[in-house]
């Protein structure tokens, strides 16, 4: 199986991302990587790997695409751009999926314009399994359909459905839209709308949740407007810094609760494995023709591995096809 | 000054009700409080306090608005409800404003509906002051208004930096708006509309911040639709809920982490009270012609307190007139 890396997208590219994709080699017997990006950049970090031509492949693309440029022109006029070409490998089926760290909206923008949506879905969403107190929920969406319409939401509850069953192994997912009250008064006329057309769909679907079901992990799938998504998925990234910050800042401070915190480190460092999203990152857009998974900005090796191996799940337990399967199931 | 209570409203009245207005009376040589509600109900908890007749005043209103009623619904009807009562009490001028830990919806309604809207005013705005990591950022609005127009945006921009300036003694309080990312181009028309009328608001208008900034502190108002505002309030409880019990679980596994924690617990409630935001609650509703506070429904005495400290805070700096004041300044 080949799936096409951007080599040249996130905040640690090409390094990380070189040394995620030697480590994803190393852990999967069956997988080959192709290495999109300025060769160049790519070789210095991968050369001594001994995969090089063998399970890596560098793929040459001259242009990177800034993190912070306009999504849809940069994908459209970047045509030899690492991302514009790893999403051209997908659309043309030369590689079974691609991952990127990169610019978020114009990984969105690619898997429309480039890789194609799925026939049927309206909108793609961004979906991060978001590890809560019970159960690891997927919050779909969390910035690729900023505003949505009731059917948008509909296919999200869908999507979010069969990846949390068919890839996370969740049976019968709990699949809940996020409002501002429990009861189904509550919400605007699309959250409103929305309810109705989920209720009827072919998912275990739960009802209204709330702001504070989320962190308790009280549904597999939540569904939301891209606003709503990225702005909370954002403050939990916030919470955590803020949080880090103030207990440096405390501790310094108080030379009995440093004494206390020592004896914390494994249970922390545990919670820390647990709970960090980032570090086992891997947000498939659903609705897109092909495996298309980006990963976290910051995403340091690790992080670009467990992407890859996300990718690779989603090809190996057919998530494309799973979502046209349920698409006309739910028959809309 | 007369500040009305709603004795009956919120998850522990009215024993808590009266304990936070016994309080209140003891700390506020100038306050006289209002006890709205069932009388048998009410006295009880305040006949022993010395203080009935002279600074606490029962008045009757046989009839309470559940907190799962529809709220525009059972304010209307229920005129004999002791929020009714206590909203017309600020509407006749006999109250100087009212605190309720009741149904968030009804005190809204009954806001608009009874106090009125102060004239030019579209929609109120519930504004939370969140203890961030660098100041108090007040969030508004956090579920008055689910949906908003641009002017409602912009009159939330206006009235938190009324707020955090007057009543919160903030020097040229820094607004933003809350979006899907810092740039101009991001957010959808709503969110770009706002910001052209925010910038030529009378506010030092930051720009946008995102979800990150929140919980950082990045700026002393931060504007948002009611739905947005409310899921990310109540976010930010159900984390602290799930910190709690996943703290309490993992510490009861290991023993060590246990003798740590006894070490810390100083510097753990001193974090507490600085930023369990229920605690020194008080949740102003901007945009009515009153001071209309509206306490947490889980509010035990002190939070009770605390609300009625700020309702009587809000009369002396006369926020209500500065709204007005700052509205005919911003030309809108």
């Amino acid at each position: 199986m080949l799936i096409a890396v951007d080599a040249m997208g996130g905040d640690h590219a090409p390094e990380e991302i070189c040394k995620g994709a030697i480590k994803a080699c190393s852990e999967y017997e069956d997988l080959e990587l192709a290495l999109v990006g300025i060769p160049e950049a790519i070789l210095p970090h991968v050369d001594n790997s001994g995969l090089v031509g063998r399970k890596l492949h560098i793929i040459p693309a001259e242009e990177v695409i800034g993190m912070d440029e306009a999504p849809a022109l940069s994908i459209r006029k970047r045509k030899n751009s690492s991302l514009h070409v790893a999403m051209q490998m997908v659309k043309s089926k030369e590689a079974c999926g691609c991952v990127s760290a990169g610019n978020t909206g114009a990984i969105v923008a690619g898997g429309v314009l480039i890789v194609g949506r799925i026939k049927g879905i309206d909108r793609p969403g961004l979906g991060v399994p978001l590890p809560a107190l019970n159960r690891v929920t997927m919050l779909i969406d969390v910035g690729a359909t900023v505003r949505c319409k009731p059917i948008n939401l509909y296919q999200f509850a869908l999507m979010g459905d069969v990846y949390m069953r068919t890839i996370q192994g969740v049976a019968e997912p709990s699949v809940a839209l996020l409002s501002n009250g429990e009861e189904e008064i509550k919400g605007d006329e699309l959250i409103q709308e929305a309810r109705k057309l989920i209720k009827n769909a072919p998912v275990n679907f739960v009802g209204n949740v709330e702001g504070h079901d989320i962190p308790i992990g009280n549904a597999d799938v939540v569904v939301c407007e891209g606003f709503t998504g990225n702005v909370l998925l954002k403050f939990i990234e916030g919470t955590g810094s803020a949080i880090y910050s103030l207990f440096k800042e405390e501790l310094e401070k108080r030379f009995w609760s440093k004494v206390g915190m020592t004896f914390m480190i494994p249970m922390l460092k545990d919670l820390w494995v647990r709970f960090n999203y980032e570090r086992t990152g891997g947000t498939p857009l659903l609705g897109v023709n092909g495996a298309v998974i980006k990963a976290h900005g910051r995403s340091k090796s690790e992080a670009v591995k467990s992407a890859i191996g996300v990718a690779r799940n989603f090809v190996i337990k057919k998530g494309v096809e799973k979502i046209v399967e349920e698409l006309s199931e739910g028959g809309i």
